[in-house]
């Protein structure tokens, strides 16, 4: 089979896609199909990696006394960042919905296995960080997949690296790089909660190229 | 207008173009269309950032002493990451082609700007790391999108990525995440070019799921 030919159909849907992406922090309780789980695990191993070294592992996380952990991680966190605002935006930050883990029927813990030998090193001697990025980007296919599906994803970065780890009885050269919620969203958007709700104003100047 | 739902032809396609992505390294000549970049720029700038901080800035690189300063630096590394392996293993990877920096048409250098305020730090107390990630984020968008439209993307990281900094005398601020070749693919396959050349097995761990 030859290499495809994506028509102007895809493209503008492709485009779509990327606007309604959206992270998500309100889920519906239905539960995802495992199908359609699996067919975003599959995109994101798709996902170009450093050296091609896959370093991605997945930890779907069931266990109610595991995902009570983990939300006190994030409260612990939350609450840190609300205090180290002052006293206005402070009280404005509390008001924010900044994760759905109560909610989300699905939980996916990202980690980078920081030992793995798969590609000998290759394309990362000098920018170790490509072996975390690698990740991130696996991460990125798995949430247009789920979008695509009718699935919400949302990124929860207010937690404690080591603790999540440690929750999840994970290999110590597991570094945690995304915690996942995944559902069924309450609510769809093309603008990002952040502007909605006041916190900022839009920034344009990655939408720029820098001519050198 | 209401959200979008997107059907089956599109999820298939959108499975369709994760595995056809892949990391290219032989470009042709051909220009790069205007209007086909600044899309993919488009798609970048929808990316997901934490915070919403968008602190993603893309440098076009054009200037020919600039870009063979790059190449220079490609080469030191490339050298000394060779010189890293046993004889065997060395001779292997100087037979593979990691870059096609004489090439591409188009070289766009993503760097994240560490000094933004944008998004007030939201996010990324615990996790700082999280900036660049959202950065890797943004690159992965402009590769899907660049691969829609018929163009390749090949990610070089074999490279100093203080040495990129000075050389396209970027903000002190700005640290390198990614230097991206882009043009018209020589071949297009749907297989990473490392295992098709013999350097790796596939690695299929991360496509399971861990369960907790």
């Amino acid at each position: 089979m030859g290499p495809p030919a994506f028509d102007d159909a895809f493209v503008q849907d492709l485009d779509t896609l990327f606007a309604w992406r959206r992270d998500v922090r309100r889920f519906r309780p239905d539960p995802v199909d495992e199908a359609s789980l699996q067919a975003c695990l599959a995109a994101a191993h798709r996902a170009p990696s450093v050296g091609n070294s896959r370093p991605w592992r997945f930890v779907r996380v069931s266990d109610p006394g595991r995902r009570a952990a983990v939300a006190e991680s994030f409260a612990r966190c939350n609450a840190a960042a609300a205090a180290g605002y002052d006293a206005e935006r402070a009280a404005q930050y509390r008001t924010l919905k900044l994760a759905g883990l109560k909610e989300a029927p699905v939980h996916l813990a990202a980690f980078c296995d920081g030992a793995t030998e798969t590609g000998l090193g290759l394309g990362r001697a000098s920018m170790p960080e490509t072996l975390a990025y690698s990740v991130v980007g696996a991460v990125q296919c798995l949430w247009l997949a789920a979008r695509a599906r009718g699935l919400g994803v949302g990124w929860v970065s207010i937690l404690e690296p080591e603790s999540v780890g440690a929750i999840l009885a994970v290999p110590q050269a597991w570094r945690l790089v995304a915690y996942l919620c995944v559902g069924h969203p309450v609510e769809e958007h093309s603008d990002p909660e952040l502007e909605r709700h006041g916190w900022q104003p839009e920034d344009k100047r990655g939408g720029t190229l820098v001519e050198r």
